[in-house]
């Protein structure tokens, strides 16, 4: 990366004290890091945090975005580094019963045998990032609720369609502080994707589900692609002549060693975080969110083992009881922790004494107008959360009801001009729900969907009158018995459980379908009306929090300069950047995680059965003990992953990780178990990212599964 | 305890060489502990090694066997500190239903409250400890095999009656390096033991069964009995009258902290181990016994829970389930254990190097042809090893026919006078065989022990010829079709699933059962001479290597003592001493356990639910933090318990922990998962043991569940 002489940033000395309260906590957008220069070099960075604020320029121009997630430029020829489980459908899309490469990796020899990734692979290098509040927000001004949505809605598709006039571009508006601030961004497609080494499956995957969360980790979870474009440079579909991609940029793999205390920084495209949501979101996400959602996971999951009565169904339900399972188990983790560390408290007093800051100001009671009016948009939600809960449910668990109300609400929006279609049921949305609508088959059994119907809408009918929803109540009746013949009347008299039936209703206009005699088809027209009407009021909703959050937000970032510190906007998967050091935890009374595992554990936790099935090369060169140049001094061995305190979330897997002189150290790929609730709260006890040691992919690059051209190619030593 | 001037034991410096290269391991004598004072001293140990070798002296006197474990009289008044789990029955003896000590813990406010024990516990302290192997094998030399074994079984049973003949005394002949020395064992036997102090249950076995050898532990696992004696101070059964006991010394607790590193050591009384058995039976251990335990007991286990259909069956073997289950996990951790310890090639290699050095010795081929003959016995007995296991899954695990059998052998052992009918079949031990026999009706499903027999004889079946016995053949056929009949048969044609008909078989002469027309009588009628010709040859057996171990365990002392090293006698109940420090562990690559717990992981369990329902008195003296002079300073905060590297095992259960200067710091509880397999080899880097931190212990008596007379009586502060 380009270094700055050190004197530059003496400069900044002073607006660069922001930010030093909040050491560990941020996803700061690369543009607020001269903000918080200070804190940044107290931490340890060597370099000016000034160069790191354009995005368009390096180092920040080699980090990009890869298959959803993060990833980074490492050699000047367009080889990207990203995660193994990121790239795992390119690897998956290149396997063949002969060719197994999830269990054997892959090492291509030469540039002929980089193989193309699926076609819809994408790598997005971030190119522009232009602040356009004014212009998202000038037809909004004066409106209100539905009509602040869709002003806003209107100038961001307009936005968009403006920027994407040039090739080889994707942009998008990214809303920053709850619609206090909207940019554009701008990103250049590459579309020539391919696949250059992999480690099987066994070391990318170390461990699988059984080690996901799970620190200590001894996963090499990486993989190296290359991004090809058309000989004139620009982005193109595969083609066999194309040339690899030169970036403005690259990361330079580090080969010093690296030790707890470490300074490190990282990179990346973080999803989604709720930590600046008002103090009242945190109180209903702990006390009833997390417990209901935990609640009806479980009674959906008995439900489903009930009535999955033979083989068939339960190997058709196996996939969503998995999926059920799984968000049981997060919703679980993500209470348990927010109670740990006493969030709602937390984030209560941290509110009251922003509110007691905010009443001594000037402007401060229109702030808090606006705030209480969105507490009040809030509470008008929560007044319905019981029934939005099983409403949501009964649309993503069922098979075949889903399937009707898809086919009826795909009818209803062609009736509308194509861009002016909800997003998800335009022309070009129609493959996917085609698609959708053939899986249903495999999926689904007739009695455990009216069990699981039976549960959810007997519940709805247990809420008191102000919450159910008539149109529910007509269709499926207002009793429990009512319910059971209504059920098995809906389910005798449907085809939809045939894939040619479900496909016909899919081609057929409104008309035809509002004249079919299919008995699921008429419910789903029945229903229709009302998901429509309860679509637009939550529409509303976003659109008066739109317009409202901000005087939150800008409470929120005032006190917090009051104290001389610095907000981050929350995650929106947009280029985000977070620094911290490599760091050891203490999960519980008794015991201390260290920041570095090693091949030792590797050898401890191979049993030969998949997960732990570890490939013999690799225990044979663990056992034969030959790290050469890659061994950590300290402990004499090989190291595998690290363990840092950075402020990650999903999204941020492939992010690279950097040393204080921007030299690549580590690959992100997982969080800890601890660390699940750090959406909403980052506790700095128990919040840590956990990273492959690149010490370990230059070893198995050198000893293990040799591939001396791209060691070569990224300017490290052989071995 | 007694301190003697440092300055005597200086003339101990040569030979107190020995031992210095095992540090940590060693169950060591307290006769042996002169010899081994270098290292003793050079572990930390203040005192004079050689005021420890005395068994009726202080401080080896304070040291007792309780309820089948250990424990230490702590005041001069006979106060007795042992486990909550060792005293488990005491507690419960004295619950009922309108006061359930077990949950809420017993503080005897004074002498008069303190409550009478169940009749036969017994606290137990050692007198005398003499060596009589002379008088043991004068009349067992020249002989071989069952001769052999008699004339040491009579001799022993001699010199205990001798022993015996003072009133209060029990005694026992110790074998040392198995049949090297002998050593008679007297013992004080207190019969009056009162219960003085316990925790709930809830601080006592915090954590249950889910925290079973696991550490991190929060458990205060200690309890307070007193011993009285007679007005004459001799052992008495419980009057009111009797008076406390006045113990010739007791241990001082300490009011000093403790830290990682510190010296400490442990004394009480280990039940077996198998350190210094021989190769062949270490690779045996692991290449066969332990493997195939696993898969038997995974298969019974299995064939249990697929017989038993119904609530009643499932109910009657949820206890035998649940021990097998046990068993099995066991067996597998210990499995675990040796492989990763490596055990069978580091036992191969160590004993190869005695080999060699042997071979350079006077006197070699003697001992070698000992050797080679005791390893033919093993041999020999391996050669039926699957045959014997079976027997013994055959015998143990059902419940009519162990009845059956039991009977018969019963009556077989009437027809001899008392003293020379087999251990176990004595007229003292009628009392426990009736006992059992009633209990079999709680235990037992038809269906179940027919199919258990089915497995278990079929596999017999299967064996070769060679092993396979001929009264079980002739009893269950030879075919699994003639085995299935054969078991219906049985099982119809016995009444001793009535409790009536098994106690009426008891009372009944030889003569009346043999003309009995039960069928499982008579079947186990028929099985008896196999049984005891079985008995008959591994008495043999066990003669032969009586005889013959000694020349490889000579081989093994002398071969450690020209390293400069001296050899413990492997655990077998009687007094030990172990040394080493608190001591921190890495159970596997990147996770370091600290050595002390703290009360804040008691609130991070604690769940409201059994096992981790900490007391509501107790959570709320943690949330105040009122600690007082037993919170740790370092860490600001009361500790629970703490590892050491010490040597221990079964039996060690209520071991008092000393530090340098012989004061009591911790209460022996537990160990942790990874030293299950010590019991055969003692690996530095998992072997632990987990102590009741006795700073806890003074802070409940102190500030949770006050008792400050007895912290008065212990001559420690108030709070």
């Amino acid at each position: 990366m380009r270094r700055r002489p050190f004197a530059l940033s003496l400069s900044l000395a002073l607006s660069s004290l922001l930010g030093a309260a909040h050491a560990d906590e941020g996803m700061w957008m690369p543009s607020q890091l001269p903000e918080i220069a200070g804190a940044l070099e107290a931490a340890g960075y060597r370099g000016d945090p000034r160069g790191l604020a354009e995005l368009a320029e390096p180092p920040m121009n080699a980090v990009v975005k890869v298959g959803g997630a993060s990833g980074a430029f490492v050699s000047k020829e367009g080889l990207v580094l990203t995660n193994h489980h990121v790239a795992f459908g390119v690897i998956q899309y290149n396997s063949r019963p002969d060719r197994d490469l999830i269990r054997d990796g892959y090492v291509a020899a030469d540039r002929a045998a980089e193989l193309p990734a699926n076609p819809d692979y994408r790598i997005l290098v971030t190119t522009g990032f232009e602040r356009i509040t004014d212009r998202i927000l000038a037809g909004a001004r004066g409106k209100r609720g539905r009509a602040y949505y869709d002003a806003v809605d209107a100038a961001s598709k307009a936005a968009v369609a403006e920027c994407e006039r040039e090739p080889g571009y994707r942009c998008s508006v990214a809303n920053m502080y709850y619609g206090t601030d909207f940019y554009l961004v701008r990103q250049l497609e590459l579309r020539d994707v391919r696949l250059v080494y992999a480690p099987p499956n066994a070391i990318g995957n170390y461990g699988g589900e059984v080690d996901n969360f799970v620190w200590p980790r001894h996963a090499g979870d990486f993989t190296l692609l290359r991004a090809y474009v058309g000989k004139d440079g620009r982005p193109a579909d595969y083609s066999p002549d194309n040339v690899p991609y030169v970036p403005p940029a690259h990361l330079q793999v580090s080969t010093r060693h690296v030790k707890d205390g470490d300074f490190a920084m990282l990179a990346g495209y973080p999803g989604v975080t709720f930590r600046h949501r008002m103090a009242s979101e945190f109180a209903q996400q702990v006390e009833w969110q997390l417990p209901a959602r935990v609640a009806l996971y479980q009674r959906m999951i008995e439900v489903i083992e009930a009535a999955a009565g033979d083989e068939a169904a339960r190997v058709a339900y196996a996939s969503q009881l998995r999926s059920l399972k799984n968000s049981l188990k997060r919703a679980q983790g993500e209470l348990d922790g927010l109670r740990r560390s006493d969030a709602v408290r937390v984030r209560r007093e941290d509110e009251a004494a922003m509110f007691a800051w905010l009443g001594r100001q000037a402007g401060a009671a229109a702030a808090r107008a606006d705030i209480a009016a969105a507490q009040a948009v809030l509470d008008r939600a929560a007044a319905t959360r019981e029934r939005d809960q099983l409403l949501a449910a009964i649309q993503s668990q069922t098979q075949l009801l889903r399937a009707a109300l898809t086919v009826q609400r795909l009818a209803h929006e062609r009736g509308k001009p194509d861009t002016q279609r909800e997003s998800g049921y335009q022309q070009r949305d129609e493959a996917l729900i085609a698609g959708q609508l053939k899986q249903v088959q495999r999926r689904y059994a007739p009695a455990v969907e009216k069990a699981l119907l039976a549960e959810l809408l007997a519940r709805h009918q247990a809420l008191p009158a102000a919450q159910r929803v008539p149109e529910f109540d007509a269709v499926f009746g207002a009793t429990p018995a009512e319910l059971k013949r209504r059920l098995d009347a809906l389910y005798a008299g449907t085809r939809l459980g045939d894939e040619d039936a479900r496909l016909a209703a899919m081609r057929a206009d409104a008309a035809a379908l509002r004249e079919s005699g299919d008995a699921l088809l008429r419910a789903a027209a029945a229903l229709l009306p009302a998901l429509l009407r309860l679509d637009d009021q939550a529409k509303a909703r976003e659109g008066e929090l739109l317009r409202l959050r901000p005087a939150y937000m800008r409470a929120l970032i005032a006190y917090r300069r009051s104290q001389g510190r610095a907000v981050y906007p929350d995650a929106n998967s947009t280029l985000r950047v977070s620094y911290g050091r490599i760091s050891p935890m203490s999960p519980r009374d008794g015991i201390d995680y260290r920041p570095l595992t090693t091949v030792a554990g590797i050898v401890e936790k191979h049993t030969g059965q998949d997960p732990f099935d570890a490939p013999r090369p690799l225990l044979d060169a663990i056992a034969r003990g030959d790290f050469g140049s890659t061994a950590e001094p300290s402990l004499k061995t090989q190291t595998v992953d690290f363990l840092t305190n950075l402020d990650t979330t999903g999204g941020n897997s492939g992010s690279p990780v950097l040393d204080a002189d921007g030299r690549l150290i580590g690959l992100n790929f997982d969080s800890n178990w601890e660390a699940v609730s750090a959406s909403w709260m980052f506790d700095p006890r128990y919040k840590r990212a956990i990273h492959v040691d690149l010490r370990y992919l230059r070893w198995l690059l050198a000893k293990v599964y040799p591939a001396p051209h791209l060691l070569q190619e990224m300017n490290l030593p052989a071995e």
